[in-house]
Formats: structure tokens, C-alpha cells, sequence
């Protein structure tokens, strides 16, 4: 079954045999293809579980954020570490706005008064939690300072769709205090959306239902936050821009021109802060008002109340507006035969506190990953291309380090880039990517080569069989037709974001997990050495494999003649997003119809209940019938040439002409539009973006699909048209490609 | 839209003007149509709601469970009101086994030694909750006594795929006490399971999720269950047979002879007892091993575990093995024109403890509504069918008054019975009937004429409204293209079961709820006058509206010319079973035949997890491909059978002979099957029953889908054959009715 999906994919490579296996190789001629399997194989046998452990333990033994001792301390050791391996490595810096607390208060006011403790105890038996003169506070980064007295109103996770129900219930946030749950939106959103309906004040605690007990054994017994744990986290407006706010498309070099504070877009309106749910507790117990619906309803032992409280709730924060520098470490190693294409690595190395698991579990994989490369260079092995290691400060307060970098460079990367590939935290168990679908086959292919530590199969074999065991029976069936396993595409929350979205460089994220419950220290002082020891990847060993996948990654596509993209699975792949954006529109006619139809029939009369307030909705007009047109006919021009690309591909890669490299380089360039999305020019990449209101979670077309779901009608056919130019520039850049290819 | 459908559906009425008003009534003559809706009219004028609102208050005053001196009292009461209207009223005496508790002992062992309380203690507040010395203790009837000391092992609900679940997960309940949550399942379902698979003890207990602060308050501040409340009820095995354990199938009269205790089938294998989360939580909290999956997991505020425990449990129960007398209340009211055709009418007046819900609301309503056909009787109505009212003994063990009066007057009912109305426990909302389908059309009928207190639509329309605000895309359909609402079968649950379960009469049960936080006092001390009265239908419109609904449909069924019976209902629903059945074997087949590939393809070993054990399937034969052939003649003679039975009954209604009723009368009947279903002789209807593995919820073509749910292959085809016997011999009646009706 495996050989017949290799001779379906890999119909450009050649096949011939190394230790008497049949080994194929797309964009290698024979000879290069034997030659780099064996280096790939000596490569994966580098990588060491006990030194991925002793990186981790060294960058996780003092807190290390942006601005502290420890961050600069941990780069300088960084960059020390890769001269050790033979690399050029260096510190790059940059500076940005990174607010600190000054003050933080949180009372309920009243009778029975409650000043929250905003405070995560140290743990006897964890070493570095009584770290406490290093340690941030728990905050939320890039909350604006505020001092409100308000009532409070519970909001479930604090997304649009919350707000709705709120509304139907008769229940308004108007001048109140929000206290939201983390989880479902990214954190960023919350006080967002509380904002643009009036509120004053946000509150966002984490819920045992989503993060705590309801999932596992508290800290220090189990691997989950316990009932003082907090979780920091940044709530920039990042779906408009992230990266410094005072440096919106340039890099923050030093003198950087900067937009005054009081002009910054993406700090909140309103103050926010983070807390445990001890802390939320007697908050919660306040509201008054109907029990809220049940998937609103968290873990803690009573009923939740929607609000408003009759207690007071009083907020008030102040920070210090410093600019504060930032360490990326950089390090590289020059192409041979075409210095000028780069492949990128990156995973950051700043974290909240001690962030064991949050960068570490990845940056210390990346850093051995590094090492192992350094072994080839010294026994003889030079790849094609240039490859560059990054080490990113400032990931957690706003992807700054990476985001900075990228728009410093943004000339060189935008004519060199060839592709990026990011890791993040890394766990036990299944592997798992996201990313451009030119890659997803590379990605595939590789994945192919890597040894699960638990079960010994491929790590490809496991991810695919895993989602077998959980697929639909369509989403079986697609498994079992289709010979690679699909990519999802890129929302935010980790460094590609300024790759993909700003520059429309070709990028990859991955990492192993699923099999701890992990998560349950994210962002806390909790996320450190001894929890990461013993509740996560305890023995290191998809540290390991994490290192021998990303590294496979780098020394395939930085050693290729003809960079292996295929553009079959693009097209295949954006035919699903133009298919779901239109059943979008049909879906939000149906809806707004039916909802129309049962108004008039009286339904909403008849769920009138006199001890329960609902507010019923009003007649709506429908939504106008949209001309897709230009989407059809960019999703079969690019069709076509997609398919006579890899078919010209298959008869022609090995005499490919050195200028295809720079054409392929280009066909995720070709996505970008000058003009950005709607309200956010900073994202340039027309087929997918962090929802503007989801933060993290990706929207495919987002240009077409945001102003589709906000009932944007007249602008949407712009939009629609926009995104088909988009498509239609990839058609035309892989029929030139193919002219290429084909000597015509 | 109303209108059109009143036209369509009542093909066989007449139409003529009452007050202007255009009036049919489906098996009436013109006059007697008009005669009906004016009395009818003056009928539903009578219930007051203070009325039924002082009956509660004096039959819940103190607990009147079976064997009290206040059940007794209540059923002198009741005898003496009913006289008081007019009605000929007595009491119908039986005895059965009632045990109640002796000794009641829970402990937890070990060096942090525990013992429940088993205490429901009293509020201050709540007049009636500190009556100690009449209320029955928390117990679980039918329990067989013992005295076990074992591990815990935590088993969610406690159904058969609870236990599938468990294997996966290679823990074992063999040799342990099983503590199971209430919920999904009928109660007594979770000991027989638990006994099957090894337990030696069963402890129930209310989880705050399911029954408790997570919805709602906490009583006496809401109306959701307490930490300390627990709730009573029976074990016994009911889906085999329900009533006197010691005299199934016939009446348990004075001297009627009975099964030796030890030879009794229905007593639990198991000691069982229930517990408050208040009691269950140091239980919960000793189990060790994996965390529960993630449905199984409860309100409680720490981490559910599998188990076992290492801690022991004790538990030691011992009962009173006593027969006690059960006080059947039985009203009549002779009938005019065919005294031999009986409609019946019934609600159950024992409780647990004070019942002011359960089943004082639906009972004082039912008095209310004989107060009003006895006002009738005062003005000079007389029905033209006889009409009982009776107010069952000893629901709450086992159904016993309803089944022991079945069973002692089965020839007669036989004979004579029509159909029979059945309420329970009443609550406000929405108008809510389960039933036989030959009932639907007759259901619809009257509740379009009955007026909901809050919205005043019809309840019928409110009931519409309310079910299409609620139904799938397919669901709202359904609704907006039938004419009438559909009723769902009857599994088990209330004193309907002997009726249409073991007598073939067609039954249907009813009531009004949905729009409080009901059932949270359910079968505790706290289910009084001031709880109803706090927060459920406080000021008795809804127990005046079901007395409206129900004394409507007495008085139509009882008026009738002709017994106003639908089949194309009937052929209709019993369709949507056969599809179902054969679904079922599909989509079963289906499921081993996925879980053998993925078996095959290595699924499960990528599932392996070195830190979770999981205990992967084995491959499993495929279902065979069974002969529905039978079944589908039969449905499809039924369907042309009940068409021509409709059309006949359209055109000849008026003039249909006197012996067209008697025929009628059997057209459930005839869906029994003398040797009953599989292993469960006394449950005789083909067409449904409570499930064997579900205790309350309905199995429709019980035969059939068991032994195929079981994979009983062999005897498949056998049940299937039986079942496609009873619809066939519906067909054969309704050709036989056609004949009488066209006079061929």
C-alpha cells in the first residue's frame, strides 16, 4: 500500500536502489537523491535525548522574558552553543514596546469584599517556582491602564457568538465589567470584542472545565493548573498587526521612526487582566441573573450566572511603557550551489517565566537539531542552498522577534526566501503540521523517514493512522484515496505568522503531542523544568524526533536540484476553501430564511416564557446572491495548470533550467496583494489569515470570507474578485513555470 | 395553514357551524359534533386552578409511600371526593412486596475511615422536610440485602457501552462495588449490568452535573437538588416484568399464590444503594488509575478516575421482605350507549416521600378533572362509552397498582378496553404525549382546541412551534408537512406499561413541562408543597390545562360514534421502525467492518500509548445479511390495508355499523404475540417495549432489534418473522373493518 503511494507521488523522481531499497526523491537527480539519503541517515542518528534535556534545563533555569537578565543570557549561550557546532551565528537585535506591570488590583466590592490575590504560589517540591524576584507577574501584555468600578457580566469565552446569546437573553455589558474564560477565541479577542459592546473593564480567568481539574490532577499531583494558576498571555490587537505596535512594516532596528503610543492601534481599549479560579471564584459567585446556557457552564462546584452582579467589581492596572530589546539569535550555514535561496528554521526562545514547555521543549530540539547539522558540515556535507537557524525573542508579548526580523529584511527574504518551517512547544505522541499545501507532499515525504520512539513505525504511518481512528467516514475515505496526509492552513500564534501572512513566504509549523494532557501550564510559573520532567516528553525522545523531522526538512529542501513544491495539492486545496466560502453564503441564506420564517410563524411567541427573559430576533434581509464567477474561473485555470506543472514536472525535473527555482520560489509570493486585507493592509496573503475575530484559528479567503460573515455585502464581490486575482496569478506563474520546465 | 390542515385530516367529519365557528369532530355525527363541542366547552370552564393547587397541598402533607398510614388516608380521600362529584368511586385493594430498609451501613476503609450519612436532613424553611418518623429512608427498592467490602471502580452511567468502554480501558469490575452516577439509563439497568459483569455492590449517587448546582441552585435557594439530597427508587428488573415480583401475570389478590422469595426473578443480584454527591465525594475521590473519558466525567470539582480504588468500601444493606396493601382508587362513570366499551383514565397518588411533584401534580389535576365530568353529569351529560378514573397504589416500587389491577381484570380489559389516558408527574411549558400511533391524529385533535395558559395559543400550536424551534433541517420538515405532530412509542416508566405491554390497549401519556428547572427534587424528601409551589407551576395553570386535556380526551373518546382511530398514523410510524431496524443491522455491519480494516491496517497499534494502557479490539465476524422479507410484505400490506381503511372511513363513517367499534377496539390487541419477547414473556407487544438494557427508554419491534442489538444472529430471522406476523395481522384486521365499513 505504501510502495503504490509512492509510485503515485513521486512520479518525478527516479528510483534506484541504496542497501538494496528502492529510494525516490522528488527534485533530485539519481545521483544526488542516493547521496542525500545517506546524509539524511547520518543526520538522524545524530540527535541525543539527554542533550535535548540538558538544553532545556540550562534556557529554563531562570524566568527569561523579553527584558530580563536571563533572555539576554540565554541568546549570548545560544549563540555560543552554534559557534560550538561550527556555525555562523550571531545576535541580531531589535527593540519594542513591551509593557510591564506597575500596578495590579482586583476587588469585589460590597458587604463581603475580596481583594484577588493575583499570585502563583511556589510549590515546595519544583525548584525554580519560588523564583520570585524574576519572575513577571501575571498579566495581560499590552492591556491599555485603566481604573474602572463597574457591575459584572459573565460572557462564556467572550467570542461574537457570546455576545449574540447575550443579547437574546435581554443582557447588555454596557459600562460593566466582562469576566470571560479563557479558551475557544485567542485571549486578544476577549477584551476586543467586550469593547466594541460597551464594556469597561475585562477580566479573563482560566475555568477547571477547559484548564484544570476537569482534565487531570492539579499541580503538582498531576500535570494541570492548579486553583491559583494563572495564565499571562498578550491581548494585542495582533489579527491587525503584530510585531512592535509602534513599528507597523518596518523593523525596529535602533532610531526606527516610531508611531507615538497614544496613536497605537493595537493596544486594548479597555483594561484587562488574567486570573486563577481561586481568584474568580467569589467573582463568579456575584452575578445574578438566569443560569447561563449549558455550553457556557465551566467546572467550579454552582450554577453560573449570566449577571449583572449587584457587588461592584473594581479593575485597576497601570503598566510601565518601556521599549525593551530584543535578542534573535541568527545562524547560518551557505548554500554551495545556490547561496542565494534560503531555508529557514525557527523556533523562539523567550518565554513568559521559565517556559519549559513553552518555547523550550522546541527550542532545545531545535538547538540539538543545529548541532546535528554541524556533525555533517565537519564530516564533508555542504547543502545546496544557505539554511538559517533562528532563535526568536520576544514570541510571547507579539511574535516580536520574528515579525521585527521579517520586516527588517523584507527585501532580501522576499527574493530569497525559498520556505520556512517553525516548531513551538513540543509533547509526546502523534506528529502533526500546518502549512502551505506546495509543501504538503515534502512534508509527507519526509515524515515517511522518521521513526516513531513509541511504536517504531514511521511517525507519517502513525499521524495517518490516528487520524483514521478519528476521521469521519468521509474524512476516512479521504485518508484512505488520497496518498499524503492534508496540511490544514496557517492561522497565527507562533512565528511563521510574519513569513506567511506578510511576506507570503512558503512555511510549515510542527511538533509531536496528543498523547500527554498537556497545556495545563501554559503560560504560568508552572511551565518549568520539574513539571516539564515529569508530566510531558519525560524522556526526550520526540525532542528527539521533533529535531530529526525539522532537520530532515532543512537538508531536503536546501539539498534539492529543483525545489520538490507541488502545486496539485494547492489547487485541490484551495478548491475547498472556494467551496466553503460559497456554501457559507447558502448556509447564512438558509439560516437568515428559515430564522425569517419562523418569526413569522410565531415560534418566537410560542418560547415566550414570563419567568425567563428572551429577546426574540428580528426579521433580517436576505443575502444577495454573489458573483463567484471569477473564483470558478481562477480555481479551473489554476487547476489546469497545476496539473500540467507536476505532469511537465514529472517528465522534465531532471533538465530543469536553474531559472524554475526562482519561479517556484515565487508561487506563494504570487498570493500576496499590495492592498492587504480589509481593515488590516499588514496581511498581504490572500487565501488564508488569523481571523480578524478569532485570533488564532486561521480564515481561508479572508478577504471573501470575513466580509461575507460580517454581512458586508457590497464589498464583497470586491473582495471575491481580489482573492480570484490572487488564484489567477498562481495559474499564470505555473503555466510559465511549465514553459520552463518543457524548453518552450 | 391551520385550517387547511384541519381539512385535510378530518376527511370523515362533518362540518357545520357552532357559534359561527366551523366545527368537525372525526367519528361524530353532525348532531352529536355539535352536542360534543358545547359540553366539551363547558367542561374545560370547570377545573380551577386552587382547586387542584388544595388537592396537592392536602395529599402531599405528609409522605404517603406504600404501606403509610397517609397512602391509605389519601386513597379514603380521594374515594370520598370522587363521591362527593358524583362518580362511583371505591377502592380496589391488592397486596405485593414492598421491602423496605432495615439496615443501611456505607463505608469507606482505610486509614481515612468515612461513613455516609444517607441522611436527607431537614430545611428550615420547607415545613414538610422534617417529618423523620413517616418518611421511608434513602433506599433502593428491590435490592436484594448484603454486606460487601471490595474496591470501588467508577463506571459512568452504568449501560452496557459503560462497560465496553471499561474493557477498553483493561479495568475490570469483577469482585468490586461499582459506583455508578444516576442518569441516561433507568436506575434499576445499572446494578443488573454491574451484577452481569461481576460487581458485588452498586452505589448510585446524584452528580452535580446531571442533578444539581450545575443546573441550577441548590435547594432551598433554587429548585435543583442539594448536596445532601439522594434520590429513592426501584431496582427491581422491570423490564422483564413490573408489578408483584411474587405474582407476575396474574392479579396479586388476597390468597393469590406466590413465587417463593428466593425464586423471584426481578430482585436485584446485588445490594444497591443511593447517596448524595455529599456522601459519594470521599467514595469518588479514593478511586485511583486513569482519568475517566471525557463524557463520563461530572460536576464535582476535582478529577474523575476509573479506579479501582485502593481504599475498600462497605456496604451493607438488609430490608423488611414485607407484602404490603396497595389502595387502588377506582371512579366510574356507566356508559349510555356502549356501557362495554371502557376508556380509561389514570395517575398514580403514592409517592417516595410527600410527592408534590411526583405524582401529586398530575394526580390533583386528574381529581379536578373527574370534579369537572361530575359537574357534566349534574347538567345532564351522559358518555356514550363508560369512563373509569382510577388513581393507582404503589407506582413508585414497581407500577404496582396499575399492574396488579391489569393483570386481576385482564378479560374484561380485553374485552372491553378502548384506550387508555395516563399522567404522571405535570410540570409548566409545552404539552408533551408519547403513544399509539392509531391516538396521533385523535391527540392532535384535542390539544388544538386546549388554551396555553401563558402564550394563549393552542397548545397544540404552541407545542408545534416549540418542536420546530428545536428540530434538524430534516425535523422542521416533517413538522411544516404533516399535518398532525408526530408521537413518539412508549417505552416504560408510568402505569401505562400493563396497558399497552401486556393487554395490547392502545395508551398514551401526557403532560406539560420543558419550561422550568424540574426535576431536581426528584424522588426526595424535598419533592413538597413548598418547593412545587416555589418553583414549579406556582400558580397551577398548568395543572388546570392538563385537566382540560385530559378530561377532553375522555369525553371525546368517550362520545364517539365510532371510534375516531387513524391507521395511515399507524402504518407510517411502524415504517420508520422497519427502516430503523434495518438501519441498524447496515450500520452495524458497517462499524465491525471498519473496526476490523482499521485492526488490520494497525490503527490500534498506533494508538499505543507506553503511558495508557488501552486494550485494542479483536476482529469480529460480520454481521450476516438477515431476511426482512416478511417485514417488508407486511409493512407494505399494512400501508395499502390502513389507506383503504381511511378512505373507507372518509365515505362511510356515518353510517358504520355498531360492530365496526369492537373491531377497533383490537387493532392494538392484535400487535401481541402470546409468547411475548425473547426471555420476557409478560412484555407481549411486538411493536414496542421498554428496552431490556435501558429500562425506561422505548425499543420499538423490541424482538427484532434486540436479538440483532444482542447479535443473536440465529435467532434473528425468527423475531422478525414474529414481528412481520403482528403487522400483518393489523393489515388482516383493518380489511376485515374496511369490509365492515363499505358494508361488502
Amino acid at each position: 500500500m505504501r510502495r503504490a503511494i509512492a509510485c503515485f507521488t513521486l512520479l518525478a523522481s527516479t528510483a534506484y536502489a541504496v542497501d538494496n531499497a528502492v529510494v525516490t526523491l522528488r527534485g533530485y537527480t539519481p545521483e544526488h537523491a542516493a547521496a542525500e539519503v545517506q546524509w539524511e541517515q547520518k543526520f538522524r542518528g545524530i540527535p541525543d535525548p539527554a542533550k535535548v534535556r540538558e538544553n532545556m534545563r540550562r534556557m529554563s533555569a531562570r524566568p527569561h522574558h523579553v527584558g530580563s537578565p536571563y533572555d539576554k543570557d540565554n541568546a549570548e549561550w545560544l549563540v555560543a552553543q552554534l559557534k560550538s557546532y561550527g556555525l555562523d551565528a550571531k545576535i541580531e537585535q531589535f527593540e519594542a514596546l513591551f509593557p510591564t506591570p506597575k500596578s495590579r488590583k482586583l476587588e469585589l466590592l460590597g458587604p463581603e469584599k475580596f481583594e484577588a490575590t493575583l499570585e502563583e504560589p511556589a510549590i515546595k517540591v519544583d525548584p525554580t517556582s519560588d523564583q520570585k524576584k524574576e519572575q513577571l507577574p501575571t498579566y495581560n501584555a499590552y492591556s491599555r491602564d485603566g481604573d474602572v468600578t463597574a457591575p459584572l457580566v459573565y460572557v462564556n469565552y467572550g467570542a461574537p457568538a457570546d455576545y449574540e446569546e447575550l443579547a437574546a437573553m435581554g443582557v447588555s455589558v454596557k459600562g460593566a465589567i466582562v469576566i470571560a474564560r479563557y479558551g475557544q477565541t485567542w485571549r486578544g479577542i476577549k477584551p476586543k470584542v467586550a469593547a466594541e459592546h460597551g464594556a469597561v473593564g475585562c477580566i479573563i480567568y482560566s475555568d477547571p472545565r477547559d484548564d484544570g481539574y476537569f482534565r487531570g490532577d492539579g499541580y503538582p499531583d498531576g500535570p494541570m493548573r492548579p486553583a491559583e494558576g494563572a495564565q499571562r498571555g498578550s491581548v494585542m490587537d495582533m489579527p491587525v498587526y503584530p510585531g512592535d505596535p509602534q513599528t507597523p512594516g518596518i523593523g525596529a532596528v535602533t532610531n526606527a521612526k516610531l508611531i507615538p503610543l497614544d496613536q497605537v492601534q493595537t493596544i486594548t481599549k479597555i483594561p484587562v487582566l488574567p486570573i486563577s479560579y481561586a481568584d474568580a471564584t467569589p467573582f463568579l459567585k456575584a452575578l445574578r441573573g438566569e443560569l447561563v446556557p449549558e455550553s457556557w457552564r465551566g467546572g467550579l462546584p454552582f450554577a453560573y450566572k449570566v449577571g449583572p452582579s449587584i457587588a461592584m467589581a473594581h479593575l485597576a492596572v497601570s503598566f510601565n511603557w518601556d521599549r525593551k530589546p530584543l535578542y534573535n539569535v541568527v545562524a547560518t550555514i551557505p548554500g554551495s550551489t545556490f547561496p542565494d535561496q534560503w531555508v529557514i528554521r525557527g523556533n523562539h526562545h523567550d518565554a513568559w517565566v521559565n517556559g519549559a514547555g513553552d518555547p523550550l521543549s522546541g527550542a532545545s530540539a531545535q538547538l540539538e537539531e543545529a548541532r546535528g547539522l554541524g556533525e555533517l558540515l565537519k564530516q564533508g556535507w555542504h547543502p545546496q542552498r544557505t539554511i538559517i537557524y533562528c532563535f526568536w525573542d520576544g514570541e510571547e508579548p507579539a511574535l516580536l522577534g520574528s515579525t521585527e526580523w521579517v520586516e527588517a529584511h523584507a527585501g532580501e527574504l522576499s527574493q530569497h526566501a525559498v520556505a520556512y518551517f517553525n516548531s513551538d512547544g513540543n509533547g509526546r505522541g502523534y506528529f502533526r503540521a500546518e502549512g502551505s499545501s506546495e509543501l504538503e507532499n515534502f512534508v509527507n515525504s519526509v515524515t515517511k523517514d522518521i521513526d516513531d520512539p513509541e511504536t517504531k513505525m514511521s511517525v507519517w504511518k502513525r499521524q495517518r493512522l490516528v487520524a483514521l481512528s478519528r476521521a469521519t467516514t468521509d474524512g476516512k475515505a479521504e485518508l484512505r484515496n488520497r496518498p499524503d496526509i492534508r496540511m490544514e492552513a496557517l492561522g497565527s500564534g507562533s512565528d511563521y505568522t510574519a513569513f506567511l501572512h506578510h511576506l507570503g513566504i512558503a512555511s510549515v509549523n510542527m511538533g509531536y503531542g496528543g498523547e500527554d494532557q498537556g497545556g495545563g501550564q501554559y503560560h504560568s510559573t508552572y511551565d518549568d523544568f520539574y513539571w516539564y520532567t515529569h508530566f510531558q516528553d519525560t524522556d526526550f525522545v520526540y525532542g528527539r524526533a521533533l529535531a530529526q523531522t525539522a532537520g530532515t526538512m532543512m537538508m531536503r529542501m536546501a539539498d534539492a536540484d529543483v525545489i520538490p513544491f507541488q502545486f496539485g495539492d494547492v489547487a485541490d486545496r484551495l478548491r475547498t476553501y472556494v467551496t466553503g466560502v460559497k456554501k457559507l453564503t447558502d448556509t447564512m441564506r438558509a439560516e437568515i430564511k428559515e430564522r425569517n420564517t419562523e418569526i413569522a410563524d410565531g415560534v418566537y411567541k410560542a418560547l415566550e416564557d414570563p419567568k425567563r427573559k428572551r429577546i426574540a430576533p428580528e426579521v433580517e434581509a436576505l443575502p444577495p446572491y454573489l458573483n463567484f464567477a471569477p473564483l470558478d474561473q481562477a480555481m479551473d485555470d489554476l487547476t489546469t495548470a497545476a496539473s500540467e506543472y507536476d505532469k511537465a514536472f514529472a517528465a522534465n525535473a531532471l533538465k530543469a533550467p536553474p531559472a524554475l527555482n526562482l519561479q517556484l520560489i515565487q508561487s506563494e509570493r504570487v498570493f500576496l496583494d499590495a492592498g492587504g486585507l480589509p481593515n488590516r493592509p499588514w496581511f498581504q496573503n490572500m487565501m488564508y489569515a488569523p481571523g480578524f475575530y478569532t485570533g488564532y484559528g486561521v480564515k481561508t479567503l479572508p478577504a471573501a470570507r470575513e466580509t461575507i460573515e460580517q454581512k458586508q455585502w457590497k464589498d464583497a464581490e470586491t473582495q471575491i474578485a481580489r482573492t480570484a486575482a490572487a488564484v489567477e496569478r498562481e495559474a499564470t506563474l505555473l503555466k510559465s513555470a511549465t514553459l520552463t520546465l518543457t524548453g518552450k
